[in-house]
């Protein structure tokens, strides 16, 4: 079990790459769950994640109740997180961004699906979440409960999903994981985008089949994700620890 | 009420975020009303915004006359600013930018709207105003009152415009929510350009219900802004002020 | 008239302002007439822009022979430069590029034509150059004095051109107007693109008037482009001389 | 012939150019063959192409066996390297990279042509390797020698293929060409795509034509790859040696 101060700064650092690979901009956040008492959560108060430092990180209960404030303001939408570690005990870290590319999938008819290898991690094809099926006229954030169950259900077993004219989550089974998944959705976004634009007259685009995303998926481990963290920690100024697994 | 030498500092760090954001190269300006006589504004001199330092704020007049020009150069362009504080009491500051995204809604039909939740603070839609319209072929420039007050009419009791061929203007109600919906009016552009590109065969590009976009707009505050504000002064390499209000 | 050493650090400045903006990469070059002998001009050797020193900058005739060559290889495609210093005695400094955006429109059908007051001063509309039509297959380059004119003959009296499957070639009538010109030759065409991809269901964009581009070009002096060179010496780490005139 | 501690720091030097001009991310890769055992070749251990350092180049086989490993995890497509060496005596260099420009044309029909003299270096068109066509659903790595040379088959007598749903592999007659080929290879496919983009209601996209591209990629030599090579050190941090030939 990794100690709770290596993960703290493995959750600065998940931040800080964030900020540094363009995955969130001043908005947008990263979790991991409590390693020690599996109904919390460690989430930063409200700030710009490339801002964030260790003092920063605040604990809070899967219901989004602080434990021990100390006068930090924490971010609105911390109810994505909650709802996420509460219906599915497999995921450990969750990350909720309005990264660029993704957003016009989310107001469009077409879908996220993998179009090449480094994309398979983000699953067949990610599902659109929109609040106002169930929640009307809102300012589009997730800030109780009931929105973020609503969310986590259509999340269902999978890793990723879109909010429609807002952004996405990706629930990952640790730091390196989701921030991996993070950065790879924005990517495959751009491109999946690039090659819709090219098949007007050309046919359809090749999406992986789906027995290679199984596969890619199956072999999406430490050996890849590592050689990422790695250099992600090197562009974005941080130390490079140990894997905290 | 806010000291003025704090709020040159802050007219200077908006200039400079301004910048490092890409909202302007090397033209554009930022203003802001003159916290003691509301019949003037401060505005740099005739300079490029990256450069801009405290001694470059000049004080103007509402009719663009400056009051201790020093040999100062001022803009072409202070009739923006000086036409939307005379015909609009509650905006206290005003940027004027050429941001790449929007110039090419200003020169085609397609009307920006809010695509995601970060674009409320736009409006419901932005209009373009054409200079052409009533003042035939020019320089595109808006280089006295006349101009300025046809573009303020357009404005009426909105916050954005776009300009035929030339760029657009933002009128807010302080520096930070100025330059705040200055980025995300680029940033809107920019990914509702890529949305309509997907929808030539996929149907209607899903903008933010108009309720959703008042909603947004409510809650758009310090909280938000500042929050913000932290990270782009630390890009841009400016001290975080206390929030000026 | 300005002192040699001056327009060589201005000559500088301007190959590392090109390349700092992204209008040159690796390749391209920027020339100006000898201030004292209008049958020669300065040019670097054949070096990267942004590698560019004092000491790599020669002096050849109008015909591409070097003066003093000291060892050092000239570029090869020097005769673009030549050529137009021959025809054109009101120009002063030749740039010539493969700016990323300019590119697709050299071989398409579609026209450059200003559609915001910052590309006005590109000219009405961008002549494209086909060295097939008059010397078949090449390796493109304008490598002798005969396809140097041939060029020079398709901008006539014009200060820019498009060379299908290379480039662009502008004519200024300084260093800083050749450098300004080039720079707003590749935003207008990036942002020409976007507005073109834009109008396929929504009718046509809406270009400059004529007379707009004539009003915009009268105005575009010492005034604005300082400002611009001002901001691009900063970004470019270079100290900001005197404006040779 | 070149001594091995140089060629080293030569593939050090490609690794970081590489990443520096956005060829490769946290993954790709490049080798050399060995200057003096050519049944051997040389390539980094499994990591990140912008951490490479002198010690983890390693040393192997053709067929993919380290020939000292010294604890040092290897890459799973090095066969990717060594089938190319093993089918192709004037191939001296290899780099695989996931290029973002270059996926799309892997998945859609549109093939990638020269569309500037920068990119004649590329071949008159790249051919597409498929790994679902011979080996079905895998994740999609070139993780053996069987498909290691079904893709050198494809390439055959050429020196670029895509990989459908996966990147790029180019051959080079050293580490300067490899490196430069890759990189207009991305640059070529960006400006291709937008030239795509136009030609919908313009008609066709003019691509040099078969004997300009012979005539560029002909006089493609030193004198043009050295001047992007110093350039691309000085980006890089790396300083600039000898060229090896």
């Amino acid at each position: 079990m990794p100690k709770l101060d290596d993960l703290i700064e493995e959750l600065v650092t998940g931040n800080r790459i964030l900020a540094r690979e363009g995955v969130v901009d001043s908005f947008g956040h990263i979790s991991v769950r409590h390693p020690d008492h599996p109904q919390r959560y460690l989430l930063s108060r409200s700030r710009a994640p490339d801002c964030i430092e260790k003092d920063d990180i605040m604990e809070f209960a899967l219901d989004g109740t602080p434990i021990d404030a100390g006068g930090r303001a924490p971010y609105l939408e911390r109810y994505i997180h909650g709802a996420l570690y509460e219906a599915r005990p497999d995921v450990i870290s969750v990350v909720h961004n309005h990264s660029e590319s993704v957003i016009p999938f989310g107001v469009t008819a077409a879908k996220i699906k993998p179009i090449f290898h480094m994309g398979a991690s983000i699953g067949h094809e990610v599902p659109v979440w929109d609040s106002h099926d169930h929640f009307g006229d809102t300012a589009l954030l997730v800030e109780n409960m009931a929105m973020g169950r609503d969310l986590a259900k259509l999340i269902g077993s999978g890793g990723t999903a879109l909010m429609r004219g807002h952004g996405a989550t990706v629930a990952g089974r640790n730091i390196r994981h989701a921030v991996y998944v993070s950065v790879y959705l924005e990517v495959n976004a751009r491109l999946q985008k690039q090659a819709m634009d090219m098949v007007a007259d050309l046919g359809e685009v090749k999406y992986l089949h789906p027995g290679e995303v199984d596969k890619v998926a199956e072999r999406t481990g430490s050996y890849g994700i590592n050689r990422a963290w790695e250099n992600w920690c090197r562009r974005a100024g941080r130390p490079l620890q140990a894997d905290p697994g």
